[in-house]
């Protein structure tokens, strides 16, 4: 596992943090932060004589790369809304402006398309006032699209702009275009450092204890299914069902029926379930109608896929990042449950509940506008210390440098024999298998 | 116009309000409140010798009819959710349990089938203690169903039970009910008072300033807007289309609008559009978007229903409560408006947000809270007089006893030449006319 | 009494509304409300011969006083915040821009000082894109002052500015200062109309349903009580005790525990109350612990100021309002609960709330936004027909022009013999007489 | 350092989550998670043949020390309120029912009087029905109370109910209180688990990531402040002092000002600070309002207490938990800062918001809802394995046990050389040192 970070330099430029006061704990690329801390693991390491993995702390330091006085930065963001995106570049904008003294930093707009001079967007100059408040709003005020762009073009654009520190917030594929833009800028022998921000609302990143506006999004979701909750007590045989984001892993489903309490099916990619027969979900239902006369289904929108393979409604190609097209497992469950009622004359009072638009696009609860803030200050400080290809990342409550390509090798997911999903089971008390 | 309210017997019990003190202002069924409060129409109706329309004011009674100790009361909610359910429900138990001295009142559960033995539905005691905070929760503690029972039955049930006093709580279909149970309780010549307390989330009944729950919804309804405009502008050609609810009447779509301050086209019921041709909402549209790069449109439910007529999505039937079903506009207009964009190679961004069942399950806010509070006490107060086969309104903010036929003859309406759409059209700046 | 607005002069240009279309209803000055509107009332007014009291129709008027392309408009905001001010703002500016084409709009600074040179506050120019969201924060862009300055002084400044149309949003105070600016401009022969739109967080205005903000204000003095429940239930002997606004009336204690329903004290202004003796507050507090062992009590700012009378800690003076100081009565029953229960060994856990900041400086809520709107809207029709020295208002559900000097004569208080007040004895159950 | 828990006997009852299939990944007292894990630490440790210091990781066990079926549980909430107690309640009441089948859990009321007799607190039974949805509202249905009580009268009225496992939920000096229980426990030689679950909204708990309630707590304080900002802005020389809680520590202040940006002073207990000179605080706020005309200012409660040590407000002797009374640091800084400007000739408006009532008191967050859950369900297995005089707490993301006797020797602080402080700084743009 590659866990070293590619400086594009030799730090020999005094960081104006020191005239912070002598005081300032500085962070060293010697400081590392152990990959599995538990005991027993680090013990067997170290006996065999092994170097255990560790990733370099993150943290300003003592010396940097770039002459503040001559660097213009840049931010993109890129894929779908989440919150928090705002906060990101707010705290970026502040942290090079106040404490590295950066003048000019361009917010480049609706993606890498802003990148590209012939959809005509021009980038916005960013500046601290102008964004003050923005992380009071939801979105990004930079605005964002979907699928990559031509590297060569977007490090033309950079370099006519004299664009030296550029941070790309996105998600899986905008990271992906963010290493092609490292590998053009190597290949061209340009000092322009490139630092992602990864994106994502269904917490899926290897290596990351969670995303920015990942909180967010669950207590937002947390206040729909509050919704189907109220729904299905209010009918005899009321289902509330809710589809919540979860391309891959579940872990907003989990929290969220976790936080609400009031769930009694939680149904994710990473555990398979049936519909029918003695063990499925159908029958499940069934029993639970007749015990307690009503319901409170949670799927994720990647679960289930296996279901629909054989559906008209199964998805199909592509979307413009890239991502796999996925039936949908809601409007399908929906029209499952409703026939197997018919056939068992159960009198079904099902409501559907799809918020995804409503929780990507909401305000970062204050948790994320600190965690946020965080993610940008020591974005920026790596970047300053001519970090580039790499991600600031938190792993097991320490912000750590992470290589961009550590992270796009793979997805994280909910283990179904740990913890989280124990939890779940016991707070729906659904059954453990429903196969 | 007929607005008496015919009491079924003489009041010749002394309230028990009457130990509140001597200085209590009861009210007398001679207090009317004028219909048409203008001077012109109020002068020229006296000047001709005629008596303007007025309507019976609430409030609590010196002498009322039935003897409190004697009173079984019911209570039962009908229909789709609505915000304030619960605080009628408690308002109406603690009236007369505290004022009255009511003990016993009954909560019928899901809706006329909890008045149906054979459902099976036991009905619920109600004291203060057990709905003491239930008006922190949305929906209803009682439970509802769709769809009119056997008026007979329902006597029966009634009369088995000693219930006296019935306050039933629900839309159009269920008023109507209600008049059957009124009828069913003359023919039979019991004593049995039935008060309805009209819902509708459209806040579309006649004579009425506005129905319990309404500000609640277009409160909610704003957030979901919010998020539509978010979504608008964080993307190239970025439209949100939100479908809000407004089968008859585009309250809720018009209130929205004003309050949010971030729509550009309302489209309601009362008000035909056209999608193609020069001055029609696609054309309008393809400008908004050439000139702002955005849009954001809000759609009651029930508009450009002419435009579906043709379609395969139409609506046919109707439902449990014998409304009509709607062709999906919403679904209609997010196709229209994706094949107008693609015809115009604009390279559109649409998110369809229908929020409705998030609308109509949250609590009631502090204002709903207050007037469900008014309601209840107001129809307890006309209960115990002997009032029956009515309700209680908010009539240029009096509150006015209506016979309930009067407001199940029509629907309240958006009136295109008035100030509401009048003002619609400023804050959204959209043409008055997109025909 | 007095009612009609005194225009500035004769309405001869066509007002720009009627390009909307020929269905446009417009309002006329003969277009009247009745003030009383009860049929008894007004039967016997005109049975008599007499003219009942009417108020002049708010609307637009199809021929306007002032040229748009002639208009300079000014705003300023006075006294302390209240939510809903900058939706007002807002209202005003989009209105005159959008409908009558009026360019030039400034926003004076911190309240009448923004009207004196010597102050040195830049008014800040107001045009739609500047203004749009800014409903979305509480306070006001403008900011604001308390204090009377010079009528000769400020008129010196609009006709240097040419200002014509002037909006004072403000309290009792500002209002009395607006009608001596109208009294400076007559006597100087000019044409500048001032329209007063009427802010008061304790919704205390004579002949106003209500004011704008407050009910976003006590539906956040909601919350606070909750915050006082939940202390309250969490100790033995706990008690809640809730300061809020209110100096003359007590709509916001009384709304306020009408809304939560938590509440067993409500003390306000227009009812006395004593604190010992049998049937005093203390001893009703100390029966309540003995059987609930908890209690809230909400009381208004000017309540029971005559106990405080005799108090070290009573008020005195005023403010630069003009506003007597009032001794805080939060912290004098703070402490007299305190005693008696020391004197009684009652363990006490009393905890003392005042939120009145962390109120009035909250964004309005959805139902203001619109309410704001539209006084905003009539405001800009009335004063564009050259009406001055008056204001709208909503009475009986309609919009209607008052005079200034009319409602600057007194204040709105609560009834303790009517609705209100006899649904909150209901609410909380406390003893009508706490004598 | 001592991190081994003390087991009061040998586990040999096969735990019921075997039931939920052969995957399940049971925990291990040998599963330890290393105290540091930085690498060059861990490497030195190892490198000089030293074990680093490592606590026992929480979770489930195979098997336990308690058979469920004679089990009796008992809760009991001590201190001050603080957001998640409910949660708490619920998690362990649900935990031990349906995970363990454990029948009976008493709550016991008001703090440690609930475990007294003669304060005739009966118990409450608490079953997963009565506390389904608790978590919804704040505070804590078991109420709670200050101050210690008698290990021994405790210890009794355990044997007498037969109640083995104990679940204590305070801060610092319940834990003490836990910690005398364990002792007494021990010398009478009875097998009764006691277990702390740490309650302190402060988040100064030693080895533990965070406390619960911290992040509810913060996000609701962030609204104060916004308040204060509204309020600081809407007026010339508007200043909005806002006093946090923060006795030891100013985790609250510091979180607070970085989620909500606007903050431009933080003063906390580990940062002095001098009021008068010329880097004093008082010169650093003239200076702030002459160039922006306002600010905002967050002072934790403990924060300068040196300053008021010769003041007569000064705070002296302690409250009945023992915590020393503090001087108000609030109200202090808002007189001196009043003397101050009144000597400048600044035109002051300083409004002064205390919430703190209305911040401990609400409903937790979503985060917090499942972060009270896993405490929950880790303590009550840990509990069911025998476990005493422990508490279960997130250390580096990972759930551990933790001896009650470590975290009470000492608070934790924010390091004013660490990267929070420089955080605080950098966003508020205060001087590093203001002596």
């Amino acid at each position: 596992m590659q866990t070293t970070i590619q400086s594009i330099g030799k730090c020999e430029i005094r960081s104006p943090l020191q005239r912070l006061g002598p005081h300032i704990q500085f962070k060293d690329d010697e400081d590392r932060v152990l990959f599995d801390h538990s005991f027993a693991e680090t013990a067997r390491a170290f006996a065999k004589g092994e170097q255990p993995v560790s990733f370099e702390s993150a943290g300003p330091r003592e010396r940097i790369f770039f002459d503040p006085s001559r660097v213009n930065a840049g931010i993109v963001t890129c894929g779908g809304l989440c919150p928090g995106l705002n906060d990101v570049i707010r705290g970026i904008v502040v942290e090079l402006y106040y404490r590295y003294g950066v003048q000019t930093t361009y917010g480049f707009r609706y993606g890498y398309r802003g990148l590209i001079h012939r959809y005509g967007h021009a980038p916005m100059p960013l500046r601290p006032d102008k964004v003050a408040n923005i992380h009071l709003s939801g979105g990004t005020i930079l605005g964002t699209s979907r699928g990559p762009q031509s590297a060569a073009e977007m490090v033309d654009t950079l370099e006519e702009m004299k664009v030296n520190l550029l941070f790309v917030i996105g998600g899986d594929g905008t990271l992906r275009g963010a290493m092609e833009l490292c590998g053009e800028i190597e290949r061209r022998g340009r000092r322009i450092s490139v630092v992602g921000i990864p994106k994502t609302i269904d917490n899926d990143i290897m290596f990351l204890d969670k995303t920015f506006g990942f909180e967010t999004a669950f207590a937002e979701a947390v206040k729909s299914v509050e919704c189907a909750r109220i729904e299905a007590v209010g009918s005899p045989n009321g289902v509330g069902l809710v589809k919540l984001m979860g391309r891959d892993s579940g872990f907003i489903a989990c929290f969220t029926a976790l936080a609400g309490g009031a769930v009694n099916f939680v149904l994710i990619p990473e555990v398979p379930f049936q519909l029918e027969g003695a063990r499925g979900l159908l029958e499940a239902l069934r029993y639970r109608l007749e015990k307690h006369k009503n319901a409170v289904i949670v799927v994720s929108e990647g679960a289930g896929q296996d279901l629909l393979a054989s559906q008209p409604s199964r998805g199909e190609g592509a979307d413009a990042s890239g991502n796999k097209r996925f039936g949908d497992i809601g409007l399908f469950l929906k029209q499952r449950i409703a026939d197997f009622c018919a056939s068992r004359k159960i009198d079904l009072n099902l409501k559907y509940i799809d918020p995804s638009y409503t929780i990507r696009s909401v305000p970062a609860s204050a948790h994320d506008n600190v965690y946020c803030s965080h993610l940008a200050q020591l974005s920026v400080h790596a970047a300053m210390a001519g970090k580039t290809g790499m991600l600031v990342g938190c792993w097991h409550g320490a912000f750590v440098h992470l290589p961009l390509e550590l992270i796009t090798h793979g997805r994280r997911k909910v283990n179904p024999r740990e913890d989280l999903w124990l939890a779940v089971l016991a707070a729906t008390g659904q059954p453990a298998n429903l196969c």
